[in-house]
């Protein structure tokens, strides 16, 4: 895929939406539990609702490998079945990978070969090495994490570098700016830093951002777009807990498909004012 | 396992080898072509020749991932064999994991209960939260990368901060030694920054370091040992491709055995040199 292709989905869409995927078995309805493969079955059940307000679904690994080779064979059928049934809609492995370069190729085939993931999340704290290997792809994306949703992303991220007095997100946002065009690296920006996406649109006026934290974690939507909807969009919102465990009762499939129509309603809103406010230059 | 444990197998075995396990289907001898668990196969050969002479085994987690859920079943029966018939051997999964708390707690299920891994190794760029949860293991270690070995490892890790003039890698450390304990935290140290290991006792006198890089990434063992190591030794050196490919025919057992013989026997003579340098205090 490439940034044409995401922004024909926004537009067709009117939505900047992405369903994240982190099933935890104990609190899936109960019909799930005791089944052969219940994240793949719920996360399908979720995906099949989602997909008409949705331009991108995101899977966290880290909820498939907590079942071990068996919950890792459901992330396998899960991303072939998603890329197969909806090959438009932005698929992303949230596995915040990154290592020496020899390694980092392994990721590489695990996530662009054995799977058909459009995308990874690569932490960029071993620099460039970690993240060229996934760039010798074609039409994929590495997110490179910049600045994340949780409190002690301060700890590293926020410290000032001496020489240039920027912030090592912002370092990271210059070095992923380097590293690949828009059509090869997004950023990971969240939404619990809100108003830090003027500073950040500033350093990358024509990546995407791929945003956590709206929802479950306190991140405003509005706030979010105000300040990170650029020239081709360049957003994907991500909400994971807010949609897929809308309810946990029986109406689990309904609940989400309500919860995403409804922030796909806020993502329309805000995008009719954005157009309106490109008008009036 | 506890610091107390990792000394008695120092002292015992005149070693701090760590045997890296990073199996590249096309780089093994041809007998495991078109096996059936190529991966487990090739590694446990390797495992049962070396352990004489290491006090821990690092199992490399994205090649058996490149190799999908078929790589990951053989991930979990190396780790299983490993400790069921060495557990007096660290196992070490070095997977780089970390992200925000929600997700981590689902690395530490899939590292230290699915497996029964000692120690995992972690990515401190999202800070404190990407830690916690699997310090709330008791007698397993996490291993934060502090100094990488690799050559990009300046992009990040050797930045200034402002206030402190503290470098980056210098923060980490520091963060470590007040998350943890030396029985709950590690760091990976490179080899290739040797010189810079004076620094890091500096800030970490008791902590283990895990030091990758000797071999084929250029490292000098013995700069490592006389700058690294300190009163509990607290260190495990890690060689992957120079054991595990010593030989691409038939003798890969024999060779590399006899490399990781030869490796520990130039750490035992450091540890002599050492051990009469502290007498002569």
């Amino acid at each position: 895929m490439k940034v044409a292709d995401l922004v024909k989905q926004i537009e067709k869409k009117s939505s900047v939406l992405s369903v994240g995927l982190d099933p935890v078995l104990e609190k899936l309805p109960r019909k799930f539990q005791g089944q052969k493969s219940p994240l793949y079955d719920f996360s399908k059940d979720i995906v099949d609702v989602t997909h008409k307000y949705a331009i991108a679904f995101k899977i966290n690994t880290a909820f498939f490998e907590a079942y071990g080779h068996r919950g890792w064979e459901q992330l396998e059928n899960l991303a072939h079945y998603i890329k197969e049934k909806y090959p438009d809609i932005l698929l992303i492995a949230d596995a915040k990978r990154g290592d020496i370069a020899h390694t980092s190729k392994m990721y590489a085939r695990a996530f662009f070969e054995q799977m058909p993931f459009d995308a990874i999340t690569v932490n960029p704290y071993l620099g460039k090495d970690a993240i060229m290997p996934f760039l010798e792809y074609h039409e994929k994306w590495v997110i490179v994490l910049g600045l994340t949703s949780n409190p002690s992303a301060w700890d590293i991220q926020l410290i000032q570098e001496i020489d240039t007095r920027d912030y090592i997100f912002e370092k990271i946002f210059k070095y992923g700016a380097w590293w690949g065009d828009p059509d090869q690296i997004m950023f990971v920006a969240g939404a619990t830093f809100a108003y830090k996406l003027q500073q950040i649109r500033h350093i990358v006026p024509n990546h995407f951002l791929l945003v956590p934290g709206v929802g479950a974690q306190g991140g405003s939507l509005e706030d979010v777009m105000v300040f990170g909807l650029t020239e081709n969009y360049g957003l994907i919102i991500n909400s994971s807990r807010s949609i897929i465990y809308a309810s946990s009762g029986d109406d689990y499939a309904q609940a989400a498909e309500a919860r995403a129509h409804q922030m796909q309603e806020e993502m329309a809103h805000q995008l009719e004012i954005f157009r309106k406010s490109k008008r009036s230059f």
